[in-house]
């Protein structure tokens, strides 16, 4: 890449917080697999430090001065970068230094609270500092500044370009097509027998399976490593250095195989940026919802698949208990596919999983322009869980308290999630086009459906705003449709009738 | 402990040098044990950056000014923390600056070099980078300034204290010792059978085994770990979290057992350190021949002890291959300890290794005061092999190629790895005084010796000089007779003859 001297100070600067990055994320990653225990508190306050540098160097009068000079660069790499590294800058200049700090450490007091109120289920504890999150994050909103609806000032941090307008064109078409059709899987009279999979399955055996899988995606060994975490997560401590973590339940394989395969799916983005990429800001994943897009992909329209477990069974039988054995394949596929409306949504299968998260962000926008109180929410929760999935929580532990983000000060995240999945059924619908899927995975070719996502999706890193890749690739804008038909088409089958 | 606001700020300051080494110890260990391969190159550019910035903090003028006026404290452990920043300060700055660039950019290429010419046999090749390197030194040495011996000025940064005055007081005569003992072990009838302990023995058991020896050791697994590498460490990330690291041969058990050991000694010094010490520079080890003390202490007097495998050889049955049963404890016990000169030190037994060690000390002095040439190091190396261990090399590859430190630039390290042996002796012959150690062994009873250790030197950090600490623990200077009269007794016993 040819570049200006002055392009070329930015890129040195740049790397400077490359540096910080990759070591926080490195200590990120030993702190949730490999610390031990008494070693963590001095750890932690290192990577405070780091964060700080980070912080400093990204918010810096030498950043701005960047910003100004370089964005109009000819050079399209730069000039998307600076974009990128301006989002950075606005995002904490915009907001007053003493606000930011104060609104940092009331979050991680208000973290704590949060943990308390959910063991003892006492909403009202955590009632007034919700409050106080939810008053800051309208302040912030303006501070930042939006077109629209308030919401718009949060969405964008997370799902460039997205707007409550179009999330509203969708999301509740979404809801009600998904309600309709869990009714009628309610309805039908084949119930899959979950205990003849939830069965003893040692560890090992898994993660052999596990690393098998993986192995089959097209995931680079070579650039990471999968290992042992409470919560899994896929993390890129540097661009060759992409790692997958999976927690293992013994008594049920499909959260450490199917949550591999998850990861494992956010891992082949972050390994597929362009080489040329390595070193700008842009080599980045363009949105958490492109994110969410690739590994929802794998986990659900591969992993999940008919087809993959007609291909897989045999040699899943060679990792798996001798139980196993009496299970036709057919039936064991069925069975990984239970639809069941559950409280907690990261335990939602995919047929419900997306109302969990249009029910969130439809309280997060009433809460920011005010037509919904803090007060009201544990209220507010269970009628909505009862109107989208017709079940009713019957302690606020398994209702409004469940979730972190909202403790931790987070708004406008949740819907990366659900357009995740949209955007997945978008990617799976164009791809289908060019590559039979079924028979790759047949063929035992997954490699190729990974080499049309490097394509198309993960060579790009950020050099396009999500809406613009979802455009390029698929020819459209946001559309539920074909997330609905894949799962009319899937679920009919697994169940036996005819949904529509 | 109550501090000026002086005092605080600098404790503030050296907090930023240990956030920054903490991230690149960390990364050190990781490169080395989970990276892979793909991540290591971006890694090492931020390993390299992270060090540059240490480097700044520690010799920054703000640091001198510190330094300056925090010197005289009153506050003991200020003063001996001042000391310590201060030999760093001084160890950069007396060295012109662009002079050291050079040296380390020399000794980097010089370091590729010595592979190739240790891959081809071919001394040629590497003596032109050795005389560069030795110039280095010889000027460096003048920088630095020293009384008496050119030698001494490089002793010091690994070894305070300790002089060639000392050094020459002691090391011929162990020498002699030494190969007079071996001539006598050679001599005997006896000849441990090798080939019945060097079976194949798979690496799950082994590090079974070794994790609990390392528990017995008293090592704490929630402030460290054990991971598998090429060439085994301990490295301290914190002073709660000390890893230890060892390598696996399938076909030689001994390596990964008693080199687990020996870094598990390494470990059990850092862990042992004062939490009241925790954020303050004195919070280290005191001397590289302390630090070795240690980690040989546990090795030999412990791990390769007989009282240990009375002890645990029904346990290490356990997990050892089906044919060790045919094996009874005495014969294992002589067999593990065996005697036999060996060209490479690495590879060396207790009764051999000093000499090794001395060896390369005589070349080290008569090169740095211009005693000895370069070019005529081969012939030097094998005639003191001959004179020293009675064997000869037939390649430099086996003789003054093999080790690394020369190419690197280090001067003035290996006498460390000798006076760890004998300061280690002295320490076994005082706790000889207080405890039983064979009792405490027999007894499972470990952690009586690691307490012992604790109080009498780990806990101390850097508050002593390595010369001082030795002295209050053993009330005298260094003294080789302890380690030669332990090996006369342990080696009599094994090769059932009277040494003398």
């Amino acid at each position: 890449m040819k570049l200006t001297k002055k392009e070329q100070s930015f890129l040195d600067e740049f790397k400077k917080i490359s540096h910080y990055r990759e070591a926080s994320n490195l200590i990120a990653w030993d702190l949730r697999t490999k610390a031990p225990r008494k070693g963590i508190k001095q750890r932690s306050e290192t990577l405070s430090y780091l964060s700080e540098r980070l912080h400093q160097l990204q918010t810096s009068d030498r950043m701005k001065e960047f910003i100004d000079e370089l964005r109009l660069s000819e050079n399209p790499y730069i000039r998307r970068s600076i974009e990128l590294v301006q989002r950075e800058y606005d995002f904490h200049h915009k907001i007053p230094v003493e606000e930011f700090k104060a609104f940092v450490q009331f979050t991680s007091e208000s973290e704590s609270v949060w943990q308390e109120a959910k063991e003892k289920d006492d909403y009202s504890m955590f009632q007034p500092y919700l409050e106080k999150i939810v008053d800051y994050n309208i302040r912030f909103a303006d501070y930042w500044g939006y077109e629209g609806h308030i919401y718009n000032a949060h969405l964008k941090h997370y799902e460039p370009g997205m707007t409550v307008d179009t999330l509203d064109g969708v999301f509740p078409k979404l809801q009600k097509d998904l309600s309709r059709l869990i009714e009628q899987v309610k309805a039908s009279s084949f119930k899959p027998q979950i205990d003849q999979i939830t069965v003893q399955f040692p560890k090992e055996k898994q993660e052999a399976f596990a690393l098998h899988v993986l192995d089959q995606m097209g995931y680079d060994f070579e650039a990471g490593r999968l290992d042992e975490t409470v919560h899994p997560f896929a993390i890129g401590i540097n661009p060759q250095d992409v790692r997958v973590t999976t927690n293992y339940d013994e008594k049920d394989f499909r959260t450490a195989v199917f949550g591999t395969i998850h990861e494992g799916g956010h891992a082949l983005y972050e390994q597929g940026f362009d080489p040329k990429l390595y070193g700008l800001p842009v080599c980045s994943a363009t949105s958490m919802g492109i994110h969410e897009s690739q590994s929802l992909f794998w986990e659900n329209f591969i992993g999940r698949s008919k087809a993959f477990w007609n291909t897989n069974y045999s040699t899943f039988l060679t990792y798996a208990p001798e139980s196993f054995k009496n299970l036709a394949p057919n039936e064991f596929y069925r069975s990984i596919n239970e639809v069941k409306p559950s409280f907690i949504r990261i335990e939602a299968d995919e047929m419900t999983y997306a109302l969990h998260i249009m029910l969130r962000y439809e309280i997060e926008k009433g809460l920011l322009n005010g037509d919904l109180n803090v007060k009201d929410l544990p209220g507010i929760w269970n009628d909505k869980m009862k109107d989208y999935l017709g079940i009713e929580p019957s302690t606020d532990r398994e209702g409004v308290l469940q979730d972190i983000h909202w403790a931790g000060g987070d708004f406008g995240y949740f819907p990366s999630y659900a357009l995740g999945y949209i955007y997945g059924a978008q990617f799976k619908h164009t791809l289908e086009k060019e590559i039979n899927i079924e028979q790759a995975i047949e063929q035992n070719e997954l490699k190729k459906i990974k080499e049309w996502l490097n394509k198309h999706i993960h060579q790009h890193g950020s050099m396009k705003e999500p809406l613009d890749l979802l455009k390029d690739v698929t020819g459209e804008g946001l559309n539920h449709q074909y997330l609905v038909k894949y799962l009319t088409n899937k679920y009919s089958d697994i169940y036996g009738i005819s949904l529509s």
